[in-house]
């Protein structure tokens, strides 16, 4: 019998009319003889709402008791859309992350699923139940409630499809599927009928919102297939994730992003004696640039360097998250040189051009595009799948729709 | 070392702002070097609004799955509040009701606690740390989320009490004590300082909604000193339970409510032979009688009869639980004699009188001064600590203000 995780999104359960919708979605898959296990995230706004409530409480909310505050926006979905599902007459029963078996480590707001065991939803399975999980909670080895992060529902259900060896996992949305960039932006976005792992990842990170890359880590380490698609045309088969496209093409699609800010770090040389003065401020200048960038490691902090890194340039340019910018500021305050100067941009978008395999082709098309705007670019991060770079925020529509028009013929075509 | 368990009602905790004044109360309770465990409800109308969204998608909600619902919401006002004690630097550790040990029957919606399993609480105690429980809540021994019924965090708050061994519940609501009768009816109630168990057990049988029936019942089994106290006044101390006021009395208060209806079965005699007629009939009517109560209880149905069971009537007249009126009105009509005929009354509210022991001075004085007003009284209940009956719902503050002002003084003078 065929096997398909099931996962709802918080648009997908938002009031009552949604999730009975939902509970159609399941009715009319459990029609074809096939064995569901539903995985389900809080209604709508609710988490957001939750942390709101808790930073009303307390400033920084207790990490162990904000997961106990939000794993109930999940419990409670999940009891919903089983009443929905009875309502329709199918045999459904709700769990908690703890109550389906899902184990994980004891990092609250961030945890990581260890295992899901998986008796109870093979019971549920045996006795033609449908299991209604509630995604984004599991439970630590110490008995305590913990979150997965944000988009931990994604990853919840592709962690029981893997567990599960279901045949695919299916995740219902408000869009039909991953386009080649948001279509809200770029007017030719199209719609991408299959991506590789590896494509859905970079694309996961840098920009397209729809599937959380932690769950995309573990469909490809795990090989799931997984379905983007809507709930509200579950007709449309979506994007299938795992196929790589049938012909090689060397563009995927375009990210942005407004999460990550631009730093520069201008080292000025030190003091020297004149005669050897070039030779020693480019050896010092390379050292002061991998210092800088341990020093950033150590203190756990996510950043990317810019290609200014590696050729002679008078500065290092960082991209780095904007939740991190503050601690990031401190670090780098503490370890300034006199004459060094710290500059922080945050009114920029990062765009990301992804591809299966970034060609210099690719790179070059980008810049000059650009560059024929009067678009100015500022720091370069190149990767073998991606190629990003910072425009102004408020150009960013323009940024992607030349992109996109200049791109897009290489995927068409293929 | 004291140690007293807290309880706080829905009204206490409905948003940040109350949290943040219970987290206070807690903290002054704490200042006196008491070992203090806090039992919680959900936030303001959460189970009602719970309950709204569940009808909407099952007209009848599947028991457990409203189980699995309902205890989110004392879930998420034990984190807030727990994360309120910690911003005010109290050390808090938030519990749902099977993370606290709180086991209960398989009953869903009405589940009774068995035990209450208190190592968690104790180690909790010991770092000095304050356990906050969401009440109402449990797990069965077959390991599903149970709720003990409304007014259910009463029960867990004594329960939790007992089993801690603990010198008292204080339980913090909306009104500052248990009053003679409800001061937004009878102009002339007055607070009460002390109630022994079998009173307030009368009292919120038949009217009073501070405190919970069956937690009051448990108190009582257990000597748990019950404190009802304001949350908005907490130098206020309240009604002491447990403790019989100083002199006898015998007029505790008067509670209403309009949760019951009035049933009559008029019953018709049968064909009989002339001669034995009276005789013949009078033993049939009883017969008739006792036949129609025991269906009733057969069918585990609550409810009293009048007393014109006993005395020599031509009427069985009852009183029934509206929300069971439905299922009482099919097991009599199913066994209905021809002639014998129903009638049903809605609109009724119950005045009950309540004494520590009833008298029929009490009893004259009441009856005697609704008639000389012309107040229409149907069904009387009696027993040893209480006077029931029915008056139009309409009249009802009359009733109440008419016998609270004939009776207040046998308590005022004592």
């Amino acid at each position: 019998m065929n096997r398909i995780v099931v996962k709802f999104g918080g648009t997908s359960v938002m009031d009552a009319e949604r999730i009975t919708r939902a509970a159609g979605i399941v009715a009319e898959l459990k029609r074809g003889q096939t064995e569901l296990v539903v995985v389900v995230s809080a209604m709508g706004h609710t988490t957001d709402e939750l942390i709101n409530l808790a930073q009303k409480v307390q400033t920084k909310p207790n990490d162990r008791e904000l997961d106990l505050l939000l794993s109930t926006g999940e419990q409670a979905a999940a009891a919903l859309l089983t009443m929905a599902l009875e309502s329709r007459g199918i045999k459904a029963r709700s769990f908690t992350g703890a109550g389906a078996g899902i184990l994980t480590g004891s990092t609250f707001g961030n945890a990581r699923i260890e295992s899901v065991q998986t008796e109870v939803l093979e019971l549920c399975l045996q006795d033609n139940v449908v299991p209604v999980v509630a995604g984004f909670q599991g439970i630590s080895t110490d008995g305590e409630i913990t979150t997965l992060g944000r988009g931990g529902s994604d990853t919840t259900a592709i962690a029981v499809a893997a567990a599960l060896h279901a045949e695919r996992c299916d995740i219902y949305t408000d869009v039909d599927g991953i386009y080649t960039a948001d279509p809200r932006i770029a007017t030719n976005a199209f719609k991408l009928e299959t991506l590789s792992y590896n494509e859905m990842l970079e694309m996961a990170k840098y920009g397209a919102q729809v599937l959380n890359a932690r769950a995309v880590e573990i469909a490809r380490d795990k090989s799931v297939s997984v379905r983007v698609r809507s709930t509200f045309e579950p007709s449309n088969e979506g994007t299938l994730i795992g196929r790589p496209p049938s012909k090689f093409t060397d563009f995927t699609g375009i990210g942005v992003d407004t999460d990550t800010a631009f730093v520069r770090v201008s080292l000025n040389p030190p003091r020297s004696d004149a005669k050897s003065y070039m030779r020693v401020f480019r050896r010092d200048r390379s050292h002061r640039k991998n210092k800088l960038v341990s020093l950033l490691s150590s203190a756990h902090i996510n950043f990317e360097v810019g290609c200014t890194f590696n050729i002679v340039a008078h500065e290092l340019d960082l991209c780095i998250e904007k939740n991190e910018l503050e601690k990031s500021i401190e670090v780098l305050r503490q370890n300034l040189r006199t004459g060094e100067e710290l500059f922080v941009d945050m009114g920029l978008a990062r765009v990301s051009i992804i591809s299966q395999e970034m060609s210099s082709t690719c790179e070059i098309d980008a810049v000059s595009s650009l560059s024929k705007n009067n678009l100015p670019i500022k720091l370069l991060v190149r990767t073998a799948k991606r190629l990003s770079f910072f425009v102004p925020a408020t150009r960013k529509t323009e940024a992607v729709n030349l992109l996109h028009k200049k791109l897009e013929r290489v995927r068409l075509s293929a």
